[in-house]
């Protein structure tokens, strides 16, 4: 049966788009969460959405999963091989097919790579709403699959929120071509939002139109420590109130701070003794006014009693000795071999999580070190785990433990990495019976042969 | 049968939930569209989630179409009874259930009218992004259904942009409760956008969470006149790079400002001689430094020959004359008998759609007369149409003159209003086949037996 596959594959899309056996490199193997992957029987490069289309139908016809792979940087297990499928990139179905800048849109190939993306906006005097670490490899067609988040999101949204117009190809091979261009259609059912977030799925995203927005004429930058976390709370709708909106906000626990600044040779822009560290970002268009008005609105915090203190960049080069400390989070985490959770819940309701997850984790575990830090007006908390132990047991418990925590305080197991394989297991600490049972229901309806990407998010 | 279903609905829902024969109002008969209704079979108007849910339990078994109603302010037929049908009105599931300031979040109930959700938010400190005209009347399930657009589109999005949760009743009575509050859920499929927009054919919203936003301190607007299409294309960017964003920009060509202007006692804000005119505004948070940023960006568009002449609103009473013009537009259609319609396109392509359309009208219908005005920002356009006559197949036919002209421009039949009943005929000119039976399939998953508002939508 396998060869038959294979045979037609070849006559559909050419030898060279097939590879097998020794010609499959590891690349197409494994992804970013580490999960010993298994080998596919076969990885696919068609170069247009046609050859996509030609690809589902063979694997349609013949039942078989089919594994869709972007730049294989997700961090949930979605586009990692479970060993016989034939897994389809989109390596070469790449390219910016226009940009229309009265429009304000760029239409851009799936496999294109994130940073292309951007670069390209650029050129055109515009800016695109998404960005995060793994630009350079991510593509374009793998952040909408995953309905990527990343630094913006607090001000311009996700990758749902730059998507105007979709081409996906579904499991029978139908092209579903939607490349609307307007910021409104209301002519029936907006389909791409079935798509965005599906990882996978229900169809295979090959083209999309995205919305850009005016670029900031620059950045302002200052690194806040506060008291409590209600402080943090009070301090971020303060700030949205008196600049209409902020472009980055991100909270470190105290653990989170001091577990970077005790790794560091150098000394932090703050010391390590404040509860909470709160770095705010304001895009603004005028860099005097607005440095006017970020410097009264934490003056009015201090004064209020949210800050305990405050530094503002005064340079680029200060700025990014503010960020490396938030990123030293996740760089650190690599290295100690942490356990790193994307969890949301009610913004207000974070504070007393973390302090309860912390309270069920050093009941079991005390040597256990946890940190919590995140996009937290974006309501994303990320949480670390140092086990210190490779147990996988253990690993596995100390994951639950936090994901029960999740469930108690009615949150989501996923804020932004998506559930892939490896948070399938407590996808129902986060959605209702009915609501999985609806998700399965659009599963048939779409893919009656369950040949897209099985054994992932339901 | 009938008497069989209404006796099952009666022991059901008891008596005073279900209004027949002389019991049931016009106003469960009619809507904004002034099409002629037809009358129900019977107008239910359950308290409950509850009991919302087991209305469409007794309906499903009896294969009894249900039609929704919410405020009844709908511009495309969607809550308009086709006859014989079960009216199901929100009317009485009404009122917010929790304003949470710490995630900035409302949660309501469908029946509450638009108003009294803006006015609880303002009590909070916050803004709700949605608001158009019908808003003392138009309820927010309504809103919601329809993904309603209105005046701060361009900042805000529309309705599906404010909501992060949904409650929505399935055609089998199934209650599907995700009332997220986070800004950020990527736990599998976000089905919520699945109904928004649904127009009441997939599911029956009963609450929802939605979030808000801060509060501007202050909105300054101007009048401009510009000499070409592509300058209202070049100031829109300009004034959006310049200010980071604006809050309105809706434009009139020369006939719709000169329709209204003619019709007025007293003289319009600026001559009637100018081939474009926009009312821009700028919702900012220092009134002092944005009305400089606001006059500078003026200045510079003035400089640069985007604008002929501009004039600042020192009061809201001046910019409240200014507004006058722009919804005089839509006031003195139903003055008129004109034609509405509601379409969209890429923004740079709407200066020459609209002299094709002006070409092809004139050329059949000398008399008639045509006003193209609408949220270009949006990539929203509003045609009205005074054909002067009442002849059903003359005003038909100018309609469909126009929408095969948004054929030909790729554009939406539909920005903001919806297909309901009146655009139904049109939907293939915006959507694809492919779309549209990918559509069918997910109303056959959802509603297999077709009780949703039939005769809607698709």
């Amino acid at each position: 049966v396998a060869s038959d596959i294979l045979a037609a594959l070849r006559a559909t899309l050419g030898n060279d788009a097939v590879l097998t056996g020794d010609a499959i490199g590891p690349r197409y193997a494994c992804d970013a969460t580490g999960v010993a992957p298994k080998l596919p029987l076969a990885v696919l490069r068609p170069r247009t959405t046609e050859e996509v289309s030609a690809a589902l139908q063979v694997c349609n016809a013949h039942r078989v999963a089919v594994l869709p792979q972007g730049g294989l940087t997700g961090l949930a297990g979605a586009a990692t091989p479970l060993g016989g499928e034939i897994v389809l990139s989109l390596e070469r179905l790449t390219g910016i097919e226009e940009v229309d800048p009265a429009a304000a849109t760029i239409t851009v190939r799936a496999g294109t790579p994130l940073q292309r993306v951007q670069e390209v906006a650029d050129e055109a005097g515009y800016m695109l709403g998404l960005d995060l670490g793994a630009r350079g490899s991510a593509q374009i067609g793998g952040n909408i699959a995953t309905n990527a988040g990343g630094i913006r999101v607090i001000r311009y949204g996700m990758a749902r929120e730059q998507v105007l117009g979709l081409e996906v190809v579904l499991a029978d091979g139908t092209v579903m071509t939607s490349l609307n261009k307007m910021l409104k259609n209301n002519a029936a059912y907006d389909l791409k939002h079935l798509f965005i977030g599906s990882e996978g799925t229900l169809g295979i995203v090959t083209r999309a139109v995205l919305r850009l927005h005016p670029r900031p004429a620059g950045i302002l930058t200052a690194l806040c420590a506060l008291p409590s976390y209600q402080a943090v709370v009070d301090f971020l709708r303060h700030a949205q109130r008196a600049l209409g909106q902020v472009s980055a906000f991100e909270a470190m626990w105290n653990d989170a701070y001091r577990f970077v600044a005790d790794r560091r040779a150098d000394n932090p822009p703050m010391p390590v003794t404040h509860p909470f560290y709160v770095i705010i970002e304001h895009a603004g268009t005028d860099l005097e006014a607005d440095a006017a008005a970020f410097e009264t609105m934490l003056a009015d915090a201090h004064g209020q009693g949210m800050l305990i203190d405050v530094t503002v960049a005064q340079s680029e080069k200060q700025a990014r000795a503010m960020w490396v400390i938030r990123e030293g989070v996740a760089e650190w985490e690599a290295v100690v071999g942490q356990i790193h959770l994307d969890v949301s819940m009610p913004i207000g309701t974070i504070g007393e999580f973390v302090e309860d997850c912390r309270g069920r984790l050093a009941a079991r575990w005390p040597a256990l070190i946890p940190t919590f830090y995140g996009h937290i007006g974006d309501s994303n908390l990320h949480v670390s785990l140092a086990p210190g132990t490779d147990d996988a047991g253990v690993r596995h418990a100390a994951e639950q433990t936090v994901y029960d925590t999740v469930r108690d305080f009615k949150g989501s197991i996923s804020a932004e990495h998506g559930i892939g394989t490896l948070k399938r297991e407590w996808l129902s600490y986060s959605r209702t019976p009915e609501e999985i049972a609806l998700m399965h229901r659009l599963k048939t309806a779409l893919d009656p042969n369950g040949i897209l990407n099985p054994g992932k998010v339901l």
